[in-house]
């Protein structure tokens, strides 16, 4: 126990020396609403870390890399509370009572969740649920996975002259409002950024081009961005479900369709002229060499 | 100079022992678009800070946080390349130039932006003129400031049987176009976060009233969010103007309109509630203790 305090006091210190000041004091009886980010443990922030390392118990998600948890202290409660293939997730109301007990325990108590705490992820729902309790609840934003999966595939989130807006939206229920509200976005020129969009692929494409958006509008896959298993297609909005489902992608996936896809076309494009005229070896892969 | 790099190797030494992994290594002649974050240090990436830590020369824009470059080798060459209040701005087409000449020198050439490099960054164009010249890049996310600034406010971006998606918009242009698309996305409920939304704040919210939406729609404003400066004004779109204006917000400012803002209020009111209750002192700042 001591050389377990020891061991976190001492990591949190070269933290806080690497940042060139102190890092934010996780008290006895708050919980943090963290995001761990997209998936890549470069992508965590400082403050994410620094909460990781002090954690007395840690209630994480089915997409939070587990690597992460090993900069937890070896005495830290790790309780796991996403959702596993096949089996029945963890209620909300059994998260909200495990985050409201764990406090009223005194402990320090992470909340971490992939991505952005805030998007997608019912963050709100828990801070109210812990306002309403009285505990003291602290937000740490996290990269949000749509906008890392863009980082990563080459594709802009906007693009002077091309976009001024972006939409983030889930996939998830595709229902007939929802896909209203896409077609409407796709054709003032918004881009769209699905989260959890691949089961609905086909159906959400389909809703698009039925509302009357080009069959031809440039549209991706990012799955698993961020990762070493990232798979990136890019097609349109009438081919991409054949390819997407050709190249068998799993995890987690990210859905784009609007004109800044182009923009990675139009970069492996220079990377392949390049190639041809054999201009120091440079290849799509080097020419974006991450994430 | 071999005391520098020595220092610089330490510091990655122990970046890579408390991310349980080497950290990116920042080759000779490649230029890295990184985002350093919304402003405050502890939103850094692991690997943002990787990047600082390993870079010759930094091109850096006007609203990163100066204490990040505190982080640099102290032989890097630090550039400032930002708009700077009054004075005319760095031309795209001269930081393009700037990148470009660094990396055929050898440099190893950082970019760091402000936010995520491909929101509203002009980071897709200095990828595509690296990509041009065969330049090798990496593109590092980071936390977008608008997305950080609702955390900072207790606002979540999305909630469950309120809205689906949220929309990243620029307030800088305030065009018929732009102005048409915001009122349909307030229409469908869709709440608009719009970025550099402070000096065009009338203009904005007089056009999404005369388009229809209810004057009584929630409507804030997060300047300075992450900072220690930071200050947050909640109002409704017919009011927000005046209590802006009577508040005189200074720096960067994040606007946001739509349903989502009421939940500052309700938490308010509950930290409130509890505060006449008595329960244990818990005060609104208490409540949310962070950003």
């Amino acid at each position: 126990m001591g050389a377990n305090h020891s061991a976190e006091s001492s990591a949190l210190e070269a933290l806080a020396k690497l940042r060139g000041a102190p890092c934010p004091a996780f008290s006895p009886g708050e919980v943090w609403l963290v995001g761990a980010g997209p998936g890549d443990p470069g992508l965590l922030t400082l403050d994410a870390l620094a909460a990781i390392l002090q954690a007395d118990v840690i209630l994480y998600d089915a997409l939070v890399n587990s690597t992460l948890l090993d900069r937890a202290r070896e005495d830290a409660e790790k309780v796991f509370v996403g959702k596993r293939g096949g089996q029945p997730s963890t209620s909300q109301e059994t998260i909200n009572e495990l985050l409201l007990k764990s406090a009223a325990r005194g402990k320090r108590v992470l909340r971490l969740k992939s991505g952005d705490p805030f998007l997608f992820a019912r963050g709100g729902e828990e801070m109210l649920a812990l306002a309403a309790a009285g505990i003291p609840c602290r937000v740490i934003p996290g990269i949000t996975s749509g906008l890392a999966a863009l980082a990563c595939a080459a594709i802009p989130a906007t693009l002077r002259k091309v976009n001024q807006a972006v939409v983030l939206a889930t996939g998830h229920a595709a229902d007939e409002q929802e896909a209203s509200n896409w077609v409407e976005f796709a054709k003032r020129g918004v881009p769209i950024v699905f989260y959890m969009g691949l089961r609905n692929l086909q159906s959400i494409l389909t809703k698009l081009i039925d509302g009357g958006i080009p069959a031809t509008l440039p549209a991706a896959v990012i799955a698993s961005a961020t990762l070493p298993e990232q798979d990136i297609v890019v097609s349109t909005l009438s081919d991409l479900p054949a390819e997407a489902s050709a190249a068998h992608l799993h995890g987690p996936a990210v859905v784009v369709v609007g004109e800044i896809v182009r923009v990675r076309s139009d970069l492996l494009k220079l990377a392949s002229d390049l190639q041809n005229r054999a201009a120091a070896g440079i290849t799509p892969e080097l020419l974006c060499v991450d994430c």
